[in-house]
């Protein structure tokens, strides 16, 4: 089956994987897209793999690697160490798509240093075309280890309001870029329509996405305004906000992608809403505003919420 | 003189043109660029053109026309009607440089209600080519009117954070696009740090808009992080954020441009203190990150701040 729904642990964070994937299999749907540290908590990629395989389900992605932008030589060598622990959990749990946050400029580095291994000291290190050029040099690095292991390396577009802090990587033009050097088999991109809803170059780099083969993930989540107060979780149910999914979703499907379609929502009330309610949400809105568009029969673009 | 520096009234929103008008000449700068609500304020284009030439000052520009995504008649027609005052003030207060918002998606519009007759029930419309293919149709319109009254229509392209209440325009290479089928002294853009700092081809579409002499105003200013509560007031000082001025500033006079940079800045710290002391604050900034690579002499980018 094509176009199959899948749930990225970053729309249910308060739950363990193992209930995760409970709350998916009882919803009735067949993936998940993890997140690294619920495998660190479950004991490891090995036991994951088999909490995630015992259910019935698959994983579509996981989340994620990169971070590729250190400055320093020890900084460079522990994010190289940690994607190489990343593609081998990526194999274990049995998905070939790591989905690759390349990481911002080193002078906002401190800004994450409470959310992982960032340097503590702000650096005056504002170069956002030195901070590419890294991401590009560690990608080259990676990329014959992920062959190795079967992995893709997918590379994801952040929004342009994440360019300083998480990703100096804001086009899918400038993803399909940096991956030209590389087989298509090894290094993607990821459509979150979230992150390039707004791009004017968006259908012309869907279109070529799909002509180089390396749509490796299609994420539906919608813009929120105003922007939450923590501007990570500004993403919102599909429907609530102002990203046209009908359209983005045509475009996906004309390109060839046939895969999942990974559900990723950072939104405080989301997050702490029961994971049965979201995933029921989540299932309608996706068969409302997304399915018929990637089958092919486009609903009107003012037909009502349900 | 090459690069003056003025000062965008929207830096000190709690002044009447008359009072920002008497800051700057005390400051000893030369040049103003005015908000419209600050002329209505100040009794009309005839007054404060008289308020600002009689302080010895010139208008670098006038905020703000644009917001021609209505996708009713009637708004419409009060775009277009509200445009055509704006560039008549423009001339009247000797700026040939009118900046346009180009405005969102009609289904944010009811997010700017409070700011400016826009609609006040939300719309479905959620169509982004269609906002776009309005802004065009909307500037043709413009295009005659302006060109009598020597104004230049000044595309704006907006953070993509802004992408659905406030510009569906968010790239210069788009804005250049727009400008295309008009001529170069009716239609420019202006680059804005804040905006475009994080484009992957800013350097590229920044040489192609000084080839096609479209830049009709640099404006600086810095990108903070984490955002404001307000997403608008997330600009800063220079030095304050993420924006790499060096590179953009000499990329900027590679461009061929040598007119005013202007200061625009939304933070309500900055919004809230004394005048003479944003002046002072931004006149050194300005000297120290961004007048050298202007002039072509670029600091290292690990000098410290002042």
């Amino acid at each position: 089956m094509s176009f199959e729904l899948s749930l990225n642990t970053g729309t249910t964070p308060n739950l363990t994987l193992e209930e995760a994937v409970e709350a998916v299999a009882t919803s009735g749907l067949k993936h998940i897209g993890p997140w690294r540290h619920l495998l660190e908590q479950a004991g490891g990629a090995e036991k994951a793999a088999a909490l995630i395989a015992g259910a019935g389900l698959t994983a579509t992605t996981l989340c994620r690697g990169g971070f590729l932008t250190p400055a320093d030589h020890q900084g460079r060598r522990a994010a190289l160490e940690s994607n190489r622990a990343a593609i081998r959990e990526a194999a274990m749990i049995g998905t070939a798509e790591l989905i690759m946050v390349v990481g911002g400029l080193p002078a906002a580095a401190h800004l994450l240093a409470g959310s992982g291994g960032a340097a503590q000291k702000m650096s005056a290190d504002k170069d956002i075309l030195g901070a590419r050029g890294r991401v590009a040099e560690g990608l080259a690095e990676l990329v014959p280890y992920a062959a190795e292991h079967g992995v893709r390396l997918v590379l994801e577009p952040l929004h342009p309001m994440y360019a300083a802090d998480r990703a100096v990587l804001s086009t899918l033009g400038e993803a399909l870029d940096l991956a030209a050097p590389h087989p298509a088999e090894t290094v993607g991109v990821v459509v979150d329509t979230f992150h390039v809803w707004w791009d004017p170059q968006l259908r012309e780099m869907i279109a070529r996405a799909g002509a180089e083969q390396r749509i490796a993930s299609y994420q539906v989540c919608d813009f929120n305004l105003p922007l939450a107060a923590d501007a990570l979780k500004s993403r919102g149910m599909m429907g609530d906000g102002y990203v046209d999914f009908p359209t983005i979703s045509r475009w996906v499907a004309e390109a060839g992608y046939t895969g999942p379609v990974e559900v990723e929502i950072f939104n405080q009330a989301i997050n702490d809403q029961d994971a049965a309610t979201t995933l029921e949400t989540m299932t309608q809105r996706y068969e409302q505003l997304v399915l018929p568009a990637l089958r092919g029969s486009v609903p009107a673009l003012d037909a009502p919420v349900r």
